[in-house]
């Protein structure tokens, strides 16, 4: 088998066979495959796509192309949440307590942010001591105990996924719906759960601009799921404005946990509502929809996740007590309202700028190594569709530098359009795919 | 300026400016960009191609890479010609010395055989004592004196070319006409001409398959050529079987001989008379079609060309008794004929397997670096459209290993298809395309 043939054979827009991707996927892992001929194959790959066998081949050896992660020490079905990546999304920490104090074992390793998004890893650490650096058994025998454990990436997990991702970044490939699809997929595989619920976000804040585009890759990785026989759902939701109200590590820590009380704001409970009663379905603790929903908004009012995420905390090493005394989260040393230059009604409120700003702010990453501040972010106090009076505040800005208060303000008021009359409101979950839809 | 950028770009179908181009592979020799970004760019090439002006750019700033020939004293319209490459086309060693016979400067580098192709150099290294590797200066001394000088490459002509031409070959990426177009075109522009007169194979023996890709690629290089101000003639000619008798080094100096003595075969003589045409054209040494036939034909009847490659054997210090004296050509130690096994009409002789054969007889270089014999190679002893009686020599084999004989007259008769009834014959020339039929 040589390289150049298989580039083009895909280049003609054939298929390749099971042992032709492995032949070209190990041995660009272990260095005998060059990063050219991995680079023309995966542009012949842009412009030719992969039909979903093929994606789900892709996806399974770039999934035991290193670590995988042994999840059948815990009992139950698995389930993994998976975010595509958004503003303001804080659902991680919402969902997993909330499915795990319903008997959902979740074992689940999350990232930090990058960019414009935040991580989950990232926002834990603004719990005074928690940990996210459990190792394997620890991480299981957590599990096992509390039926929940978020930790950070550990050892290495689809290595391939990594060297291609690099190469994708440096060589105008990574908008591929079969690369990004089998991307996600192979993660999520090699972190070892029986089943997915994804979120796939679709807007101006997310990565896939077009409900079309967002669709299509929502149905291609509940395709991967089924022919890996992981059950995998996913839902397309809205990323035209930030998810939450809250943009920044300690903030989103704080959203959460008032959400978890019953208190958040109306949308991202809503996502993380249907997220969980997914979450449920695919875990089998039920097997019906209404129920599941159910069991959600029951164990959020009685305080059976709010409880499950005090656990959390306590097992992995962090102070409990700020879930009942918010004060005790990082707090910045600055604030700074944005106010309403005139009365309308919010229009748009745009979550890339939101997000990046609240990353110049130091909530974020702009390179890899980026040092970031837990405390600070943004509190945005209205949402699209909210009437607003001249001098209202739209946003409450953090900082530990107050010189980046004043251009942070400016952005901040850019991201807002406030006009006459009422805007039409975009719904918080479009579409629902499920392995029984494709 | 990003690479990445630019990939996109062309991998979006937008065209990239000159300076864009000039980034990518400038940056390209110099080691600034890696040939993973350089494979993907190609492999967007591949599938968006390029416009005329895009192509005309790219030509020339891969002619400018790196040494470039300065004809400029030598005096009149110095003219190029170059083949695509087909099997026992021998033309450059008629067509040179007859249109420097009548007053066309020639200054041409030629290259050496790779695979089932010949090459110009190694065929004059048949004639003993021929030198090839003259300086600069000897060259253009050279034809100053007599008109003419046939060399092998010097210097550093176009390393993008060389660059870009090794990395397509192992990504899958040859086959692209722009970037086929645009290598031959830089490497003869680096080459110092005025004019070219380009004959574009198609066939079985020829690397575009069907008339519409050799069309489309005669149509391009002459675009290039005249978006680079250099008066570019192309014909399209058939490579369904080879365009001479003899395949092989000496064997096919001794055809030259033969065909400039005016007993050649005829369509190799068709071919060179019409190249030589184009080529007074071309020059201006006449504004008339009929006239420059009429030119050509009448130095090949008086003897005028075979003087003139007389001279430039003599000049580059080869012995030119050779050519009255044809024995004193390199002479292979054993022959053995191929039989026709019954009567027919002969329908194909495979212009491919004729020169693969050739090849491993010892003509030419399956490597690179493969040591070839110029003595040995193939005599074809008919063509297609002859009526043959069984038994009849179909062709000679001539080898200096004894051994190689047996199996490579069983490949030459594979070549052959005989059959009853006569068979439609291919002109020896589809198509002239110049600028002003673009």
């Amino acid at each position: 088998m040589h390289a150049v043939d298989l580039i083009q054979k895909k280049r003609d827009g054939q298929r390749l066979s099971r042992s032709e991707l492995e032949f070209l996927i190990t041995g660009y892992v272990r260095g005998e495959i060059p990063d050219y001929q991995m680079a023309a194959w995966i542009m012949a790959v842009y412009f030719q796509g992969m039909d979903a066998e093929e994606i789900a081949e892709l996806t399974l050896i770039m999934a035991r192309s290193g670590d995988t992660l042994d999840l059948s020490g815990i009992q139950g079905v698995k389930v993994d949440k998976h975010s595509t990546g958004g503003v303001g999304d804080t659902t991680t920490l919402i969902v997993t307590p909330l499915v795990a104090s319903l008997g959902v074992p979740v074992a689940k390793m999350s990232g930090r942010g990058l960019g414009h998004t935040g991580g989950t890893v990232d926002k834990l650490e603004s719990i005074p001591g928690f940990k996210v650096d459990l190792s394997p058994e620890q991480f299981i025998t957590q599990v096992n105990k509390i039926g929940l454990s978020l930790v950070g990436q550990t050892g290495q997990l689809a290595p391939a996924d990594k060297l291609l991702y690099a190469l994708r970044d440096v060589t105008a490939t990574v908008d591929s719906i079969p690369l990004i699809a089998s991307s996600i997929m192979s993660k999520k595989i090699a972190a070892g759960a029986d089943g997915f619920v994804l979120d796939v976000k679709v807007g101006a804040g997310a990565f896939m601009k077009t409900e079309a585009e967002a669709l299509e890759l929502a149905r291609t990785m509940v395709q991967i799921g089924q022919l890996a026989k992981r059950e995998t759902v996913a839902l397309v939701t809205d990323m035209n404005q930030p998810l939450g109200r809250a943009v920044g590590n300690a903030l989103e820590v704080k959203e959460a946990i008032l959400t978890l009380r019953g208190e958040g704001p109306a949308r991202l409970t809503e996502l993380c509502l249907e997220l969980s009663a997914e979450m449920l379905l695919v875990a089998d603790i039920t097997n019906s929809r209404s129920e599941a929903r159910r069991m959600a908004e029951e164990n959020f009012r009685t305080g059976q996740a709010l409880g499950k995420f005090r656990e959390l905390i306590k097992a992995q090493g962090g102070d409990a007590k700020v879930v009942d005394d918010l004060s005790l989260l990082p707090q910045a040393g600055h604030a700074k309202e944005v106010l309403a230059p005139a009365a309308g009604y919010v229009h748009k409120v745009d979550p890339l700028v939101i997000g990046v700003t609240a990353m110049e702010l130091g909530a974020g990453r702009e390179h890899k190594d980026s040092v970031i501040d837990l405390a600070v972010g943004i509190e945005l106090q209205t949402e699209v569709g909210d009437h607003i009076q001249k001098g209202q505040a739209l946003a409450t800005l953090y900082a530990n530098d107050r010189q980046k208060l004043e251009a942070a303000a400016a952005k901040v008021l850019q991201a807002f359009e406030i006009a006459d009359g009422k805007p039409l409101l975009a719904p918080t979950i479009y579409r629902k795919i499920t392995a029984k839809e494709l």
